[in-house]
């Protein structure tokens, strides 16, 4: 684990002058909340992928794949290429050998090589990292990170797979279709949306503190038309929080409860099922073996429209979290999963969200 | 395939006098639906097992355990016994290899040895046969036959294995949790309603024809509560028209349709998903790689009480078979699993459902 | 609320020479637990119905039938008379206006008015209160009441009703389909069970405290071939615990949890949903107005097998309650309605079970 | 009806040379399958609504409001506004009073008022009709046609109405969530495809004849992300064929089966309910009582990848309208809406799909 940074949000929220640029009025507010950056630099198609270090792969095999139903693209010796039912994506999650169980990478797709070349000179001229490293089936990757050292793995061609959608003979365990969503931990919500919204993402639903100065608490953006690819969380960060992945019905989380209870996984059932308040999915958190969170994730909503107001929560409204109102433990709002050799900061918000005790 | 036998209901109806003994008047007519017999000769609890002649014990399996998900309870090199989730019974349907494609025997589970001496004595009395063959993995077993040579297994106590209703994990297929009915073709639907009722089984539902004269077309009778353990449509018979199995839910059957007609088993699917007008129950209709018709049925109704009204339902009423109207195939009218080494006898009622053309 | 009496599990425990009867060996042990009495003095076919006394008639008709959906079968200034879906007995849960929210009585249906008027003798044999009240839209009824004076109306024919089950227009709410089953609060779990072994309930499922002299927990006792008809956990007693509806599958209780939390009755919603270990079937505990506590239940399994092994769970098993692991709140082991006028007593075994804290 | 004209698919092709454009090779074939137009000249953003002519406004809000359950934002004496639980949009179907039950306009949101004035002047190049009528409830609104005369209304603000997505109190029928597409027959799917890829919708499936010179028979074009905003099967065009509205889950469109049979609306119900082998969606067809087509749709996949290659299907391969099989009934490759004033033509392309008899 490296050391703590102390808290730094303010020269972070010194970066663009976004706010000149597009603040709106949301809601009756004037700030924080955005407008939507319709023409961005480069276009993001969606979140993709995201790798995982983990210390016993074969053990992370059993709880992904035997036990999930996660289909496997490809092994090697190191590594584990796992994907859904409809992907045709070679991968969604990729699983490392490890000593150290920290997150590699976020993915995201882009468009167009033109959107990649794009994508490396508007991260340059910010002074942020740029590298084209070789990543096995994937096509030209930048590997690059956004202000607060998340790394980033952008890229547009990755090897195809037989979409197994209509092999239903092989679905398996929570019948996972795809990824659906990426949720991290970050030292200042403010400044991530800042910097995802300028980049094309926009918001759905966020939730921020009462009172007369409210501060963002938790943002959910967007950029393939449901709820988020990319949702940020007030917290220790940059840490990932937890990978969403999208499960055809509510009925196969059910099971998949049923599953991991009766198979050596009760303790790997971290929180629910439930239903969300935000995003109206239904859902279901897990940790895998190293502790990293999965959620599987179902029936939100369409954002797709340009004029779509964003939802705003209060942090202290208990049907945030659950519509059915069961707080989550604490683990689910203290742990996260650090990326490999990134420095993590102590958030300046301190606002206190529901937890069961 | 045996010769058949000319139509000879009359001889049949001459049986017992049953309906002297409880003569009832339902739904304003006074025949012949008879009342409920509440202190049988005997106690059948339910419908228990089959057992089915097949030609290719390995294409069954692949049928029955790697797609439909049945449990492995024994095999032997002629014999395969297969149960359930949640059956401790040690088989609920026993394949055997066999030259012809036929059905062996009905089984039905009694209460008590005494019950089942006192079944020996009825049946002997009635100059029906009675055996004693021994039965691997059952208790004694007394083998006779009904009125028209149906061939009948009774019986107590079975070997027992672990319920799996909670080992989720090998959940498979459509997650069949248990034997539900037997449904026949008779000769005589009157007869052989009269001689079940004789032995307690309780009429839920019954189609027939319209007019001064009715006739009935098919019953639906139960021991253990709810809509059927044995029912009897009008044709040639006696034949086995299908066996039901029990499904946790109506997506485990919507499940299996994908599944089966992805995989090989698309010209297997006979008839629905649907629901039934008569018992209210989803279902579809599968025939095995011999022939052998099975549904997989779930969500009907609890009929314990005693004063439960039968309904009525006109053989001309296209809902009776299928709620949403769809006609079942002519192949499931026709078709069914003669039993081994018995003369099937035309029926004399010749009304004509509604068929798909 | 009546002074409470001193624990006299002891004296009840004299009552009947039972176990001599019918004592028997069940998973290599040789008390506490029973053979089922196959043969009882009269016959109940199954739990019918419950009477509630509630302070706010319109209050409980909101949560009743607009929430949860009930059918009214019939309403008087100060009673109100509901079914489920597939009901034809006039009622299931009876609501009454009072100054006091306790229990009435439990409803039970016999399978003839022969088996009412052995009960009626059974009952006096025993000292226990025998009485005809009439009872509005029920035939002869018996109210007595067991050894802790918990208030019995056993009754064989109620005035009919339209099935509402093929009328899908009128489905609300949770879709309820009829009531399952009774719970109670009984200060001797032991001396309950060998009072309702005697007249034919038999168990399914038993939790008791570990050790080298086990203690019976609680109980699962059925006669119509489920899981339960009626149930007995150790507590201040006799007391309601809670009434059993049936739902069509478990969508139906995800979408009143859905329904409940955003149309004012959040805090109504006490336990779950979950899929309980004992009887595997899916839950959700509502409260209703007075604090009556209401289960939904759906999918546990067949138990009309005459040799169907009891299945034993540890006290400080957390499986038991909820398969999925959560503790029930305190509140769940805690509350319970009272019988209008009957003395509770507390129990003798003060084992505790697992509670959330 | 207006009178045929006759089959002039010829000299639509001459219109755009498209190919030239953006010819692609897919699947191995040069033709007639072209690469996504990812600039296009304006953004749409989705399918949003429906303009039909009903004859009797009573008889038509019975079956989409008390039936169906969709919502009424709006009512005037002469049309009905309707929208999904989720949405925010005012109207995804106004049905309008007329004598004549046909189409008016199928509705497309864009993303920007610039994007509308694009688009005017893009329409006006090619000499397709402008204007911009004041319409009801929606902002500045291009009303336009394609190259056959089929009606579009081109919009980007629309009053809203508040979500009613987390009032679930409020939902019946079927729990409609939202419009996700229009179906349409067109007499050259070739010139339809390349008209509306030119504009950006971007081909997921497509359906062929076989043999040397294969034919387009049927696409699937969408904008928002998933398998379709726009389809277009062969046929007396243009014509809409139905309405596809988004449901929850399978499970609502089983129930909403169960009441249109019995609650008066079964000869409604035209085909399934079933999987497409195409989009993998679960589906159910309704016809109005105008004879106006619903598809009841839900579950298909992600779609936004721009690598995304479309799934070619055979038309004479039975699964491809239903996975398990069932032939469509020969209504629902005939009978579709006129567009009111629109001359329809007949197709050139006369191969035949397989038609259940």
């Amino acid at each position: 684990m490296l050391p703590l940074a102390p808290p730094a949000p303010t020269a972070f929220r010194q970066w663009p002058n976004v706010l000149e640029v597009s603040a709106a009025t949301v809601n009756g507010r004037t700030m924080p909340i955005r407008k939507p950056v319709l023409d961005p630099p480069f276009h993001i198609v969606r979140a993709s992928h995201v790798e995982l270090n983990v210390r016993d792969l074969e053990r992370s095999r059993a709880f992904y794949v035997d036990c999930l139903g996660l289909l496997v693209s490809d092994e090697a010796p190191d590594a584990l290429y796992l994907r859904g039912v409809e992907e045709r994506n070679h991968h969604s999650i990729v699983l490392r050998r490890s000593r150290e169980a920290d997150a590699c990478a976020l993915g995201f797709k882009l468009a167009s090589e033109d959107d990649l070349d794009r994508a490396a000179s508007w991260f340059a001229r910010r002074n942020l990292p740029t590298a084209f490293p070789d990543i096995p089936y994937q096509g030209r990757t930048l590997r690059t990170a956004d202000i607060f050292g998340m790394p980033l793995d952008l890229y547009v061609q990755m090897d195809q797979r037989d979409s197994m959608l209509q092999n239903y003979a092989e679905y398996r365990g929570a019948r996972i279709q795809r990824i659906d969503h990426l949720n991290c931990f970050t030292p200042d919500v403010q400044a991530s949306y800042d910097f995802y919204s300028e980049i094309g993402f926009r918001l759905t639903e966020y939730s921020e503190t009462d009172g007369e100065d409210p501060q963002l608490w938790a943002v959910w953006l967007h950029r393939k038309g449901n709820v988020h690819d990319l949702a940020f969380t007030n917290g220790l960060g940059p840490r990932l929080h937890h990978v969403g992945l999208w499960t055809p019905g509510v009925l196969d989380i059910i099971h998949i409860c049923d599953v991991m209870a009766t198979s050596g996984y009760l303790a790997n059932m971290e929180r629910g099922p439930g239903r969300h308040g935000i995003s109206n999915a239904f859902f279901l958190y897990l940790r895998d073996p190293d502790g990293h969170r999965i959620e599987l994730f179902t029936s939100d909503y369409l954002t797709v429209d340009t004029d779509l107001e964003p939802i705003r929560w209060s942090l202290t409204d208990p049907q945030r979290q659950t519509l059915w109102g069961q707080p989550a433990p604490a683990s689910w709002f203290e742990q996260g999963s650090g990326f490999s050799g990134v420095v993590q900061r102590q958030p300046a918000l301190t606002a206190q969200p529901i937890v069961a005790r």
